[in-house]
């Protein structure tokens, strides 16, 4: 994955060794920085099947007594000192400790010796990316982070190289494993979010705090790269609006189903007259959409382009061997082409953001039954000039308790949630209104 | 679309004026040649959004009078003489003109003028592709193809980058957008073929004389050019067998319907035992399978690794402005890493070939109904231990013209041709046996 904010031509800091031989026989001594999953499927990659200009010289992790592999040659040296590292004569790093600190003061360490850094650690290149790279160019190494978005799926590259001569307007995708597995697990089971949560848990598809993937906040970080990268705009991971997938029911699936949808965690942006959308949610998406039809733990991006309409692409997103071929295709991507990278010249500009998507909107009310309630619902509605498209009410559940769908035209979602303030505030309601977009 | 055989390192030949400027300030000039619909997308994506390093000097193509638009600067120049391009300070020739002759001729000679070639021809590349390579390379220039196959599919960065990190085994797709529309129309309306091809004709979907699509010629040249990037193995167009979908009838679908699948024509290929099997060729894929929801006109590639699983490329194979999005990536691609490529290190091997893949096999024999015939083929069948999956007979057909189903068991393709050819013998056989494998 050729995915860097670019360091290029600049002069090269205190790496004399390379003038020495020829460009073809350059050898890059390749440090791992976190020896966990990905890590290990890195070293293990690398020594499975050898690149002939990549040596694995050093392992860098806590606990290396426990840690360390007998599989690896014996000239990879150990430590779990990150200050040795840097000292030593490895020419890239492979960043794979995730997180803000200390990821973030070691890397901006690296690249300012002249390591080139390869990273997985969307938090990282989604907070600090430019800046980054920025202190890469400035030293003449490169940072990749080709891993950082969708594990092995090759969507960075794809953006920054295969699209790059098309002017792209949107960008949306399923960008969180974790949740689209408790999501088709509600699906398959009609079961409710807190059990589908925790058959995740059991089979190691989901955290014991899963705060980070159900709330969003793990997709709208790789959305951030991802609108960089696409849509050349630079927002941070919270500039973008996110809600989390905790109310989702197996009855939802039910009426989504009747509607020709099923649920998604959906990560979206579009540029729309200079403005940026996007938001982190889940949403109602057509079944012939591709969206639809990414099952379990799949990631998949689609982008559209002024020119080449829409492009998909879609694969693991996660777990060590898929994230760790992103990982090596970055390294070979560095061996490849060097230091001699011009900077791209789409720089990410800021620009106004909104969450305010238009579209039609699924209304799921929970209620304790009652006569004349849908004329009071629809009295408020209409009051906000909003049309209502369908009603839709299953028989069977208790009415002290019951569910009841609403569609809605296309409208803007923050007239919905105003008129939803005042709906939530009516006493038959037994929890609030869950508002989903249904999408085109 | 970084995608060369590469070129890299070498000296250059002829280009001095480069010496005279820093890096950044680099401006290549680009030659179109060959100005149909994709030379003129490719013209307008360059106009409607100038790139500062890409600058379209010149126009070369047959008839300049009546293809000249008046929408480009004046500056650029246009000619019927490929001499004219060749002779002028061109950096860049995009060949657009497709096929064999000239087309090959005149890349060779741009490459020997140190000339970048970007080209969407995929006869050239799939047999020309390693040749030229190789020239450019001597030359100290490149070749970039991303849109030879998959049009605006960045399927060749990706596989050529993107998984570069992984040990890719299979790759299997759609690669022909005539023969999908035409199935899919079967599909829709229970069309004989020859009704399908001429909806697609109307439509401007298929050529005039579509053998080239229909037969297969056009997904094997693409093939060829994927395994040669994925599997790291040399094969010409013609080595790889193809069998055309002219047989298809609206019959095949609703038999197929009832085993869970529909049919598409397949590219595949796969390593194994350092045998490489390849084919394209109509056959029955599962309604769960990505192949299977590839509608009209688009393509998809789907790519398996040892580390990465699945990975899958879609989007518009085909059209002036897709192709052009792919034309003009290679060209951004050439401008950002300038010469300064190394070679990728896995050459393709040439290795065994076979499209003698195993798989469960539909057998569509088409009878004049009389006593006794099932037994008949089921006697041939198990002459060759060939085991039986099911029978399907449909009723309403008229008995002199009857179309009936066998499914097998899994066996190689080549001991059912053999059966076949006992089976094809039998007197109340109306036609040949139509047998299609079953994808898993």
């Amino acid at each position: 994955m050729a995915a860097s904010f670019d360091s290029s031509l600049a002069p090269r800091a205190g790496r004399s060794f390379e003038a020495a031989v020829t460009p073809f026989a350059v050898v890059r001594k390749v440090a791992i920085v976190g020896f966990g999953t990905v890590g290990c499927s890195v070293a293990r990659i690398l020594s499975e099947h050898p690149h002939p200009s990549l040596r694995l010289t050093q392992v860098c992790t806590r606990s290396v007594e426990r840690r360390r592999v007998s599989w690896l040659p014996s000239r990879v040296a150990w430590t779990d000192n990150f200050d040795v590292v840097l000292a030593s004569d490895a020419d890239v790093i492979v960043e794979l400790i995730g997180g803000l600190d200390p990821a973030a003061a070691w890397v901006r360490r690296a690249l300012a010796c002249g390591k080139s850094v390869v990273t997985a650690n969307k938090q990282l290149i989604a907070h600090y990316g430019p800046e980054l790279s920025e202190i890469a160019r400035q030293h003449g190494c490169r940072l990749l982070y080709g891993a950082s978005v969708a594990g092995g799926v090759p969507v960075i590259s794809g953006l920054q190289d295969g699209l790059a001569g098309d002017r792209l307007s949107k960008i949306s995708g399923i960008l969180n494993g974790t949740c689209n597995y408790i999501l088709s697990r509600i699906e398959a089971g009609g079961l409710s979010f807190d059990v589908a949560l925790k058959q995740a848990q059991k089979l190691g598809f989901a955290e014991a705090d899963p705060t980070d993937d159900v709330a969003g906040y793990d997709a709208r970080a790789k959305l951030a790269i991802l609108v960089r990268l696409a849509l050349h705009t630079q927002i941070l991971p919270n500039e973008i609006a996110c809600s989390p997938i905790t109310p989702i029911h197996g009855v939802d699936f039910a009426y989504a189903k009747e509607l020709g949808c099923t649920i998604r965690q959906v990560s979206r942006a579009e540029l729309k007259d200079e403005c940026l959308f996007a938001s982190v949610q889940p949403a109602l998406v057509p079944f012939s959409s591709a969206l639809a039809r990414v099952q379990d733990s799949l990631n998949l991006v689609m982008a559209t382009g002024q020119y080449g309409g829409e492009t998909v692409f879609s694969g693991h997103g996660a777990g060590g061997d898929p994230t760790a071929v992103a990982v090596v295709s970055d390294l070979i991507s560095l061996v490849k082409a060097g230091k001699h990278v011009t900077p791209s010249f789409a720089q990410p500009l800021p620009r106004p953001t909104s969450n305010d998507f238009t579209s039609r909107h699924y209304l799921r009310f929970t209620i304790k039954d009652c006569p004349g309630l849908l004329a009071q619902i629809a009295t408020v509605l209409s009051k906000h000039d909003i049309n209502i498209d369908a009603v839709l009410q299953h028989p069977g559940y208790e009415r002290a308790h019951l569910p009841f769908v609403v569609t809605l035209d296309e409208c803007p979602n923050s007239v919905v949630e105003r008129a939803m303030e005042e709906v939530n505030a009516l006493d038959f309601l037994v929890k609030p209104t869950l508002n989903l977009p249904i999408l085109g």
